[in-house]
């Protein structure tokens, strides 16, 4: 690399959580954190104004599949003491979007001019540690991803029909992604996941996909998805559904992770296993 | 009974716990819940200003083992629907005590009068499910309870030296409970207490007292307690934890139910177990 600090993605795979936050606060890795870090728990990150703070974590609570929550920062504060001892939601991840009145307004790459002394972080478990867990288990989940385009595709996600417990403005329904399973992997697919409840946990459903709304052959969020003969669709909850229900609730102010660019926590797989 | 309306304790024993509160709400039943509606969770509860509401649900989710949050209101909304659907907080306990700047201001029988719009009803999981686990695996709860004087004997508490998280106000030392365990029951006692999470879960101290500033001799919350050759120490999080770190911490206002005079939810011990 011309100015000799940036790094490459092999670099940071089987490094401690730090080394990847510590690397993105630097500035010399600014890509998405698929693969990086192995073993340690990814995140989804929300900061919300103080005003809407305790709506939101009450949400989180009533709605724990798509909103596992793994740390709620002091008001103003932004490290993340139990999720990372020493980190900085304001420069530890690599890309950030803010979104006003439910509308997107800007994608930045680091929040030193934005964070405020009223600001309170979320961050929530996400399924990046599922294929983890699921390889520990000895399934490869590249097997769950047949139909899909190369190990980055992104794992269909839909709305579903199905509503979320509101709390004060944040209300709607529940976002689902889906994973086609081979018929014979399915159970251990359900164990596995069961036992991750702060990576979403479970499937909140499996089989005909129109029980929850869902038609997977119609694009939404992301591509279609085939289903095949010896497949079962499986839906886990979505850590997009607390993202998508801020924004309909158009309230005045809200900074998330960039779709991939997730917060990586100090925390293991085995930390989270219950 | 004179007025034809109040009921024994054996008549609500194996009741579903709304009829039990149904009792307490239309005064038919003043005592306190202990062995009624067997088989449901009962609950410690705490009543707080939305002021204090964000600072008082972050010390909960920092210190889930005393603070296992079973639901949460929204703010003014007396009914505790996810633990409780249909349910008063304001007439479906027993007993209350109103607290105001750390000090004991009133003890009442409803909140009629009390209830406020800026008010938050804080549900949390209490050791009387402790019990029924053991007993459900096999276990004589009243085997633990050597030394001490019948089943309604109060179960040993201290002031430990362990600090529990703080937020914001909110920040002291874990009270712990105090189980003599026969030494032949320990591990099974802990493997069983592990399953409920939402009840204290696993204890947080086994063996040596002094390791965590505790003089087992010493009356404090309760009176002093006796630990046999054969026995274990075992010490778990106890309920008292978050009350008697909100009155340390002075706060203009804290409502909980009356020591004995729990909040009897809907959830099953299974509905809690993991």
């Amino acid at each position: 690399m011309p100015d000799g600090t940036a790094i490459g993605r092999e670099a940071l795979r089987d490094v401690p959580a730090r080394e990847v936050r510590q690397a993105i606060r630097d500035g010399r890795w600014r890509g998405t954190t698929h693969d990086m870090a192995r073993g340690f728990v990814q995140a989804n990150l929300a900061i919300l104004p103080e005003s809407h703070a305790l709506d939101f974590l009450r949400f989180c609570l009533r709605n724990p599949k798509p909103c596992p929550l793994l740390d709620v920062t002091d008001t103003g504060n932004p490290e993340p003491a139990r999720a990372a001892p020493g980190a900085d939601l304001r420069t530890d991840l690599s890309r950030y979007v803010v979104y006003r009145h439910g509308k997107k307004a800007a994608e930045v790459s680091d929040l030193r001019d934005l964070w405020r002394p009223d600001h309170v972080g979320f961050v929530m478990g996400c399924s990046l540690s599922f294929d983890a867990a699921l390889a520990e288990d000895g399934i490869d989940p590249a097997e769950l991803r047949r139909g899909q385009q190369g190990a980055q595709a992104r794992i269909p996600v839909y709305t579903s029909s199905v509503d979320c417990v509101p709390a004060g403005p944040f209300r709607g329904p529940l976002v689902v992604s889906l994973k086609p399973v081979p018929r014979h992997l399915a159970d251990r697919v359900r164990q596995v996941t069961e036992r991750y409840p702060l990576a979403h946990g479970g499937p909140v459903h499996v089989g005909d996909p129109a029980a929850i709304g869902v038609d997977p052959s119609r694009a939404e969020w992301t591509e279609a998805c085939a289903i095949g003969p010896d497949e079962v669709p499986m839906f886990w909850a979505c850590g997009v559904t607390p993202q998508a229900i801020a924004l309909a609730a158009g309230i005045p102010e809200m900074i998330t992770h960039a779709t991939g660019h997730m917060f990586v926590t100090d925390l293991t797989l085995e930390d989270i296993r219950r």
